[in-house]
């Protein structure tokens, strides 16, 4: 991976870490319109947080707000896009070209995000030589021959749940540091693997069940 | 939306509402197997959370494990798909039919756990009178006149940050009742609007964060 490593250097606490790219977003926003101070009392009146927690969560970045005029937009945005480390590059590869997997292949959001995603992997013949987006799909049988020039630290997983644990051991097996599980199988790693869950129908979960308490 | 609202009762935490879809796919897989029964510490070997736990969670659900040999595992997949909400039908839309909203249109996945989206519209003229996976997308101009005929209860909200708050009112002025974010904008809704938010990106910064702290 690319990067400043010092550009992360506080062990903050998650929930601060989770609402830092809500505020990135909305800062973002007042950059495009042209707004050159915030305060906390207005970012949390634009997105619900509340003030005392925004600027409790921005004291943790490199980043103070002036008397008065609040935070400077413009430094705002740089400080926090560094931080989350949205302007470094992190090399990926996604195993699993289904239908998550080859979307994911196509949004161009991820490389706004830092994330540049060089590879696909399926078990399936027939997809093997394609591209998706200009992105290579190669057949699994190949990533430990091509990780060795991809020297991808990230591996995203998109397979059906029956392979989530051995195409995780795959990917660790080649290299890989941090693993993006969209399954929602619990997969198991050694310590020193970074696992993010991302698993879409465990949110669907949550959402029907509130859905159905809101008629009681 | 269709459904027994009776099905899902009990207000349990949310904590161990986000883990009962990781007990499902992974005893979804036992049952592919053709494994009868499964006692809450094996499932604790495979997926990696405490036994204890794993008992305390499922005790919410109307389900009991029968002494040394544990849960039936079909009727652990029943009565978690239909607890969790994902044997009902949930009819939803989706906004925004950019490089996520079509790829969440082709998700086959989504209906597989009770979600059915029946239509997608977009602030794009081109895309008007398109279809998707079959699934018709409409202008967004047009949401207030097809929604009395669509009914859709559940809103999926794909669209630019800068368009997420007033996509977010309009959806609820035509009756939508929840909202699956997929922004990394925080919107505001009255308090009866049930708000998901699956922000893809502040999980890439929460996994950026944690394999920097890694190299430390």
């Amino acid at each position: 991976m690319a990067g400043d490593n010092s550009k992360i250097t506080i062990k903050l606490p998650e929930p601060s870490l989770r609402r830092l790219p809500w505020y990135l977003a909305y800062v973002k926003l007042l950059k495009d319109r042209g707004v050159e101070y915030v305060s906390s009392t207005q970012i949390s009146k634009d997105i619900n947080v509340d003030a005392s927690q925004i600027a409790k969560d921005l004291s943790f970045i490199n980043i103070s707000g002036k008397t008065r005029v609040g935070y400077e937009v413009e430094s705002l945005v740089s400080v926090l896009e560094d931080f989350l480390g949205f302007t470094d590059v992190h090399k990926a590869v996604i195993f699993g070209v289904g239908s998550l997997g080859a979307a994911l292949l196509q949004d161009s959001g991820l490389a706004q995000y830092g994330m540049n995603v060089i590879a696909g992997f399926d078990i399936k013949e027939e997809l093997a030589g394609t591209f998706i987006n200009g992105i290579p799909v190669y057949h699994v049988s190949e990533f430990e021959e091509r990780q060795k020039e991809l020297n991808a630290h990230i591996g995203i997983l998109t397979v059906p749940v029956e392979r989530a644990q051995e195409t995780a051991e795959s990917m660790i097996a080649g290299g890989v540091k941090a693993i993006w599980n969209f399954t929602p199988f619990r997969i198991r790693v050694p310590k020193h693997i970074v696992v993010q869950n991302t698993s879409i129908y465990a949110h669907l979960a949550v959402m029907f069940n509130r859905l159905n308490n809101l008629k009681k």
